[in-house]
């Protein structure tokens, strides 16, 4: 603070203003004659520490606390300052009377009456009253978007476990924003009306996605928001779940765009295993986090929110495909076989795809793997993986990819060439005895379902890895009777000493699996193990909520923002706003009488 | 064990054998009469834990540490035991004099006389002995390619610093493959010669993108190995660091390939910076660590080996430009600049690159940020970026994506929306107050040098930000004169409210560049920041390691593995086998006598 100015502040004791009349009130103090700053805010120290830093606290303590109501000016004179806070409730006064002239309910349920057809209620009072607002919209039956923040998880828990019981919708807290049936709720970008679903969990991921798949000349068919938190291990991704199912049976997405910070890895487990369960094509983008994965069977991964958007715009229209006979199993056909990708939408630009050794690489003939004929031939069924690595880095990114979708405990990837096994012993690329070892004995644990190897081949490395490899694998596959998988990758050239084309055709008569990369390996993975681990019924909520959520046009009733009123209004959408104050009760009769009072 | 088996075991204390010695006396007591299993292994906890599982641990004690050798062998009766461990000097010795004609040397100086032109000496003796060979080959003026793991970091250290003040390249430890000027050392693949450079922290990786791009029908010039410390905090990625210089000036290689597991930090921007000051295109894979960027400048990300490998096989050859007159500065002219790469080659598919709507974004306009035109626009220069958005999964992204090459303390992105700014506050979408006050209060720190501010116009969103910003980001501007720049990302569609096209030209009037998405707007801030805080001087070492290290053919002198010099020949390479021992000492005289005394 300079000489030539004071500061002076004002405190409401817990009261409650829009947020609207309070940026209102800082504008109209601002402009008064001698003042030269202004800040109206809630004393929360994060806010008292903003007016700090813009020279706005005075040299007297305040007594004021998060709920309070704090209004600091600064002005040329101590006198200038006072006659600024003298009107503070003269400016509250004129911005709460004024400008109201239709009728408007008091009350969510007498809102209700007014438009009985609203299927959302959307909520953006102050968070400390927004889950008890929320939860009276889910007794009335409808879907929820609820913008407010500052909501404790734990009433975010409640909401949505009571939501997912009866088939209703939680979008938030904290959800910036929704495209439902055409129509944005909350901060939405005008956007062309398409074939792409998304679901994000908070706001500006997903308006960023919508523009620029608009600006890419592709269209929106819904936008769900879930909130930021919606995907932690807490709330276990219950709105996402959900919203997935959603999308699934909209006949208006073709298809599904996922984004949101990295789920904890079961959530994530448990998304992807839904994502699969929609039968259609699903980009995910889990913002840095990438899995070494060209795809999962039907879901692609971006790496960034742009890349979320060009993949989505670039993907062809499914083509219904006849469908596989299944193999006789417990578990239903999956749903992706009705469907097909071109391959060639997916890829980055890969020149050689074309091309290659011809030497019949599973990785090439297995394209279709999770959709149609290669998911035909492998039965979904439980078991853990278990990698018995020569390779370090192949290892590590078998590692990386495998935990994207299978975050058990059970599923180790061991690299036999680390610096603790390779005292005094050759390297496993030239000495298999200790792999050949590990690969009996975890054959011989029956709860192992898939079992990931690579061979490496070249110079300085042995000899004949896959002849040396081939009884063992055929003797392990025929004492578990077909309840294990081997898959191997072979990495090598058409030119290596040990003949590439030979060392293949020999694991696979022993019965492996052979690919040539990580990623192709680890995607062959993901069919055999999905429905054990986490099943396609699990993946689905009990009780879908009702394609009605995604009515058209939209109809709603609103709390809190009446900008969010308008916005719907001005898109066509019909609605009602609520005149809502904070439910009566002791501590708001007593902000009553202290929001009289007026302290320096 | 059952009931009709026994085990027994011998130690030998002390003793150096070479590991293929070991796996051979192996296999030799497995096939002797009676024999059931032979483990034979330096007594480690983890190889006794191995032997244990294989039944291979006998009912006494043995008494045996990490530097001693553990023969055990489980055989029908102890007879048969006994007589197999009696055979085991006899089988060493067998080994040891056999199948030697030619005269070798048992000295590095007295091979490197008989070889003189060796550029490189090859290391893969017992990691406890390592050091002090390779130690030995940099004091001859030779590059070391070191195999041998299990040697302590602090040697590796000591090692590399003695290696980058020679002008040296120490590739390793555990370095198991390079391939240099077209001849394999270690594990190697056979691949066509080409002119994709490759530089991999351990061995797997790399041999699994080589094969694959030879598979893909390209061409490698070099593969350098660094060890997978070498990216460490603690190393520094010194290794790395010298490769990429090296094949920055190999006439050879005109792609780069750098693939590790994700470096340190700071690391990670040396590197970068140095990949950039090569002047040549470089694909990067850190493993698990996915930026979500297009690319910097010269470089792309790939999120796996397979696309690493497909990204650098779809690299155009870089054309020669006219190079753009550089502005005055004391930094030397970028390199990059006589080097321009077509952007369609890099992106995936994207049906809708040519279309958009015409607003005349600078995300489109600046296509060529980082090489030629755009990047003669913008000076290099020191300064802080910071942050400051309305949007937080906006602001999640450009975290993200900065961290990659900016990981200094003072660089930060404030998420303005988030839960702690909000209580009683309207969100800075609506109410922009709070982000102008920051953007006054940044900009007046002079070690600021970038703002970026996200823009995201729609529905419910403030009816015209930009020209609320634009006066405030005008005077910002001009009062730093022209030391500051701020970056605009603005999200929205041609049919929102606000009039995208109008907010994009006011904040462009008002001195900001414009970009529309978060991505772009990061790879707008690398040509920036760059040459600020890790200069292209300091990306690059003070004594250059010489081409000479890339000779062909190859001439290498081999200590250890046999095989790796076998390999050498095989591929048509000038090598010398050191008939190389343990160097004699106290311990190693003890170990002598020790080894003649067997125990049971």
């Amino acid at each position: 603070m300079s000489a030539d100015s004071t500061v002076r502040v004002a405190v409401r004791l817990g009261a409650y203003y829009d947020s609207v009349v309070l940026m209102q009130l800082q504008r109209a103090l601002s402009t008064l004659p001698g003042v030269l700053d202004a800040g109206v805010v809630m004393a929360t120290p994060a806010n008292r520490e903003i007016l700090a830093a813009s020279g706005l606290t005075p040299s007297e303590e305040i007594n004021a606390g998060p709920h309070d109501l704090l209004i600091a000016v600064k002005a040329e004179s101590d006198s200038a300052a006072g006659e600024a806070l003298a009107r503070v409730d003269s400016l509250l006064q004129v911005r709460r009377g004024g400008g109201e002239q239709e009728f408007r309910p008091r009350s969510l349920a007498s809102a209700l009456k007014l438009l009985p057809e609203a299927r959302w209620v959307l909520v953006s009072v102050p968070g400390r009253y927004a889950a008890g607002v929320a939860d009276e919209a889910l007794d009335h039956g409808r879907n929820v978007f609820l913008y407010s923040d500052n909501v404790p998880i734990e009433q975010e828990v409640a909401l949505k476990r009571k939501a997912l019981a009866k088939g209703l919708l939680v979008m938030g807290p904290d959800c910036g924003t929704a495209i439902v049936g055409g129509t944005g709720l909350g901060f939405a970008n005008r956007v062309r009306r398409g074939n792409i679903g998304l679901i994000g969990a908070s706001g500006t991921g997903l308006q960023a996605v919508t523009s620029h798949l608009h600006q890419l000349g592709a269209g929106i068919s819904q936008a769900i928001g879930t909130g930021g938190r919606d995907l932690s291990a807490e709330v276990g991704g219950i709105t996402a779940g959900q919203a997935l199912d959603l999308l699934g049976r909209d006949p208006e997405t073709r298809v599904i765009v996922l984004i949101s910070k990295p789920p904890a890895p079961e959530v994530a487990a448990h998304l992807l295993s839904a994502a699969r369960a929609t039968g259609k094509p699903v980009v995910v983008n889990f913002l840095g986090l990438v899995p070494p994965l060209r795809r999962l069977g039907s879901i692609r991964f971006a790496a960034s929110l742009t890349e979320a958007a060009e993949l989505a715009a670039g993907l062809p229209r499914p083509r219904a495909l006849t469908p596989v006979p299944s193999p006789a199993h417990s578990h239903p056909p999956p749903r992706e076989r009705g469907t097909r990708l071109e391959r060639s939408c997916w890829s980055p630009s890969s020149p050689g795809e074309g091309g290659g050794e011809g030497a019949g690489e599973e990785g090439r003939g297995d394209e279709g793997l999770g959709w149609g004929r290669s998911e035909a031939k492998v039965a979904p069924m439980a078991g853990f993986v278990r990698g018995l690595f020569a390779g370090g880095t192949l290892a590590y990114e078998a590692r990386l990819a495998l935990r994207t979708f299978l975050p058990g405990e059970g599923n180790t990837i061991l690299d036999l060439g680390d610096d603790e096994f390779t005292v005094g012993r050759l390297h496993p690329m030239i000495d298999q005895d200790l792999r050949l070892r590990r690969l009996r004995q975890e054959a011989a644990d029956p709860q192992v379902g898939v079992i990931l190897l690579d061979v490496v081949l070249g110079h300085g490395a042995h000899a004949d890895p896959a002849g040396e490899l081939a009884p063992v694998i055929e003797r392990i596959i025929a004492d578990r009777g077909g309840s294990l998988d081997v898959i191997a990758i072979v990495v090598g050239t058409d030119e290596d000493p040990q003949n590439l084309a030979e060392q293949i055709a020999t694991l696979r008569r022993a019965g492996a699996h052979v690919h040539r990369t990580v990623s192709e390996a680890v995607e062959a993975v993901w069919p055999r193990v999905g429905a054990g681990l986490d099943g396609r019924e699990g993946a689905r909520p009990a009780l879908a909520v009702s394609l009605d959520a995604l009515q058209s046009p939209l109809a709603a009733v609103n709390l809190g923002l009446e900008s969010f009123y308008d916005s719907l209004l001005a898109q066509g959408a019909r609605a009602v706003q609520v005149e809502w104050k904070p439910p009566a009760g002791g501590n708001e009769k007593l902000a009553g009488i202290l929001a009289r009072m007026k302290t320096l």
